[in-house]
């Protein structure tokens, strides 16, 4: 079998897990508690329309420069300045949302067999699109403090060679929630240069920490080394559907990452970039950004105090400082047939095994706290006992 | 050499090709007629400011299914119905735009060292996204009925293996504007199911055709073969920097491919989508091409005209009867080494070598014709003329 019909099985199998459910859950005409998105709230998009009504006029619907709009790049520099992913024009390349510059990296460092780490639980797009271009995934669990680096260091002796990338989620992980030490971090950075390997620094949810104290990024900590390929987005703290993201890469690659993209899809779509440039230009972001942490916090302790008084102890689940998601372990209880009943019950959630490029986690599952008011999360966590109870 | 870092470094190749140009073209501040992006008209846009006002509420910014926002399915469907593009919604995939579609094949089904032909000259990143995944590329020439199918077939035999994939831009092709024959096609087909060839059918121009007579797609005269991808999109009729566009494949390549996008960016942009469905819906399309057309035909010959007046028998050059570009020779010329003279004078344009992996082509350049106004064409070619005397 051909390296790529491998990855294509591979990108296949891990579909396979989500689509299950989100064709399922489309097939559904009645009311649901939707756990399973990873969505911002609807009541935290901005209102594009008065934006919209500005500046998308003619000229806001040619082809974009392949890097990005001047006005968007301009207007993300100034946001990023004063915080700990603070960079530089030539490090900047705008992309289609984070996905694209996983799937970038992907393009241009991944050779068939390479060795990729990911972390287990993982983001599973990250995982697939890894496999698609011919990667040999090892996973290393994470605990509270993020990807447990003992754990790292034996699985990269057990593969007897280094990886080519190390694929971590450091803020507010998807799925688990957990966020990387600093301590941890600063260890990765070390292995990484002692074996040559890059660091993809996928941190979507960074901004959205609503507890505890911010930890520099990985991008920072390494002061800008090249080992280090930091893929960001304005899915989550502004609105997915946009599909506008960047990567903060360095300067050597950026020529090679605009080259690329170029014969991915020629720029990003030109009407996002418009409307993200004149959001962030009206200055409101640190209001909308303060907003939202209030109030995924909030979601987040109306989920766990639902949990605990619907599971008690059959359940366990991580406490998270920020992002979107909880994820949730129910010991003895199969996740993916149970998702029918709470698809019946009228509660969506995505099962752990979709979280594992081999399928573990079958007794877990995530919830996304923020895309559902409070009581409705009320509603959905006794939906969900309801499943199981049937 | 790894065959990623091969790919990466044919990439920049290309890459470098045309970012010389356009890297150029942005730092003049002065007066340029550009001839050189592939654009539709200013003029052309569609006022998307009362749909915006209209489309672009909360629920548009959310993530959108991968295979596209089931209201501008709908409405592609019904756009395509009675064309010769008619299809069915199994068959149908959004994408960020056309160029997404290119890339999406090659992740699927070329694997490092596989034989892919393209047209000589081509559209650069079609070939740039073939090398991207190891293809290696045969250049098979065009003459005014399109790909000359004997040389396919001599440069088959001489190849000693059959290509995975043949590239064909059928309509009005870029860069060279002739468009291939019925005949061809025809043969085209039958070679590619003797050879069990891919076609890349990439038809951007299909519907802008203004002289002679509609020939057949080659996805409606393969009666939907699952050999034919068909890549289209809503560039170059609507607007490009929505980056909205699909592919027709068979369907079981359907899931696939939504599977792989899914790895790439997740979904296409939604208010896009929205917007372009939206504009489909007002019913205004049929109107907006008849008026496209008419437009493009008399650029086409203003673009004509100035050049008899200006090169007489210095230079020859292509009679599209459609899409976007006039492909120019100037015996004895090197385009590349005239750009910057022609930069100066105040004309841009694409020199001949950046559509030929091989580089072929040094006293060619591409014009597009579309997206300037005939006194402004008259004014560019004079300017080309006065950079060629200089």
């Amino acid at each position: 079998m051909s390296k790529s019909l491998l990855a294509k099985r591979a990108t296949q199998l891990l579909g396979s897990v989500i689509d299950s459910s989100t064709s399922l859950l489309q097939k559904q005409s009645h009311d649901i508690v939707r756990f399973a998105m990873g969505s911002p709230a609807a009541e935290a998009i901005p209102d594009f329309e008065p934006l919209a009504a500005k500046v998308l006029g003619a000229e806001a619907f040619d082809y974009a420069a392949t890097e990005g709009d001047p006005g968007l790049r301009d207007a993300l520099l100034e946001m990023l300045d004063g915080t700990s992913d603070r960079t530089v024009p030539e490090r900047l390349t705008i992309t289609a949302g984070g996905m694209q510059g996983l799937d970038i990296f992907g393009k241009l460092f991944i050779d068939p067999g390479d060795l990729v780490i990911v972390e287990s639980p993982t983001y599973t797009n990250g995982s697939a699109t890894a496999l698609s271009y011919g990667a040999e995934l090892a996973e290393v669990g994470v605990d509270a403090d993020g990807m447990i680096i003992d754990e790292l260091i034996e699985v990269v002796d057990r593969a007897g060679r280094a990886p080519k990338a190390i694929y971590v989620i450091p803020s507010f992980q998807n799925p688990s929630g957990t966020t990387l030490s600093l301590e941890r971090r600063q260890r990765l950075i070390e292995l990484a240069r002692r074996w040559g390997s890059m660091i993809i620094d996928d941190d979507p949810y960074g901004l959205l920490r609503f507890g505890g104290d911010d930890i520099g990024s990985l991008r920072s900590l390494s002061d800008g080394d090249p080992l280090v390929f930091a893929v960001r987005t304005f899915s989550k703290i502004i609105a997915p559907g946009l599909r506008v993201g960047w990567v903060d890469t360095a300067p050597q690659h950026q020529q090679l990452i605009i080259n690329a993209k170029q014969a991915m899809d020629t720029c990003t779509n030109l009407p996002g970039q418009r409307l993200v440039a004149a959001f962030l230009a009206e200055g409101g972001l640190d209001q909308h950004l303060r907003t939202q942490r209030e109030r995924y916090r909030e979601r987040r302790t109306a989920m766990q105090t639902a949990l605990a008084d619907q599971f008690g102890s059959r359940a366990t689940w991580t406490d998270p400082d920020g992002g979107f998601f909880l994820w949730v372990t129910i010991p003895g209880v199969d996740t993916q047939r149970l998702f029918a009943a709470a698809l019946a019950e009228g509660v969506a959630y995505i099962p752990g095994p979709a979280f594992s490029p081999t399928g573990r986690y079958p007794d877990a599952l995530r919830l996304c706290f923020a895309s559902t008011p409070p009581d409705r999360i009320v509603e959905g966590v006794a939906r969900l006992r309801r499943a199981l109870d049937a």
